[in-house]
């Protein structure tokens, strides 16, 4: 059994890169990934499943079709499974991200923005 | 859709009940459920389902049979499914506890401490 607790200061205490989720730990087939964001990311989906934002520092946008919602730190928002959106910050933002494992971070679209999954830190 | 972001904070203001798990967001068949804690509960487990603990304020001990971990602020712990836990607080702790939908408090020990379920705030 995996004994300590993750502390997420700690973790991204490890690494600088951006936009390069680390995946800290799963419960059942469900992934907690932390990741660095700065600028602007890529419109995409998921059709398969919600994804749920936490912002543990700064202030993480996230464009939908029909609005912004401005999500800061100490607030979670879940993006709806179908719901097209991109992640903005202004700011480097520190982020905890929910999501079934396997998901890419672009969605269906692909592309070089595509981060490597499964990068456990 | 649910447009507005969860303050976790502004959702612990609108309650002081300790050991009375409240739904603030789902994603996909997972709630994401705020609690008070302080001082001991009894020992369960959950068969069917790990079940994650997020320290927003505090220190979380969890009891298991083979250990403990202390969980502090920004940390969290993934206790395995069909692993016998019990938490306890010294002092009053924040969670933030994610597990699936119907999951009881006292996984199925039953009893006077069985919170019920599906509380949104």
């Amino acid at each position: 059994m995996h004994r300590a607790p993750v502390n997420f200061e700690q973790k991204f205490g490890l690494f600088n890169e951006q936009w390069a989720p680390k995946v800290v730990a799963e419960m059942n087939d469900y992934q907690f990934k932390i990741v660095r964001l700065e600028g602007d990311f890529m419109w995409h989906e998921h059709e398969e499943t919600d994804e749920t934002f936490v912002v543990l520092e700064g202030t993480l946008r996230i464009d939908m079709p029909d609005g912004a919602v401005s999500v800061n730190t100490g607030e979670m928002f879940v993006v709806p499974k179908g719901v097209k959106h991109k992640p903005y910050a202004e700011r480097e933002v520190k982020l905890l991200l929910i999501e079934p494992r396997g998901v890419l971070n672009t969605g269906h679209e692909g592309g070089e923005r595509t981060a490597q999954n499964e990068q456990w830190i």
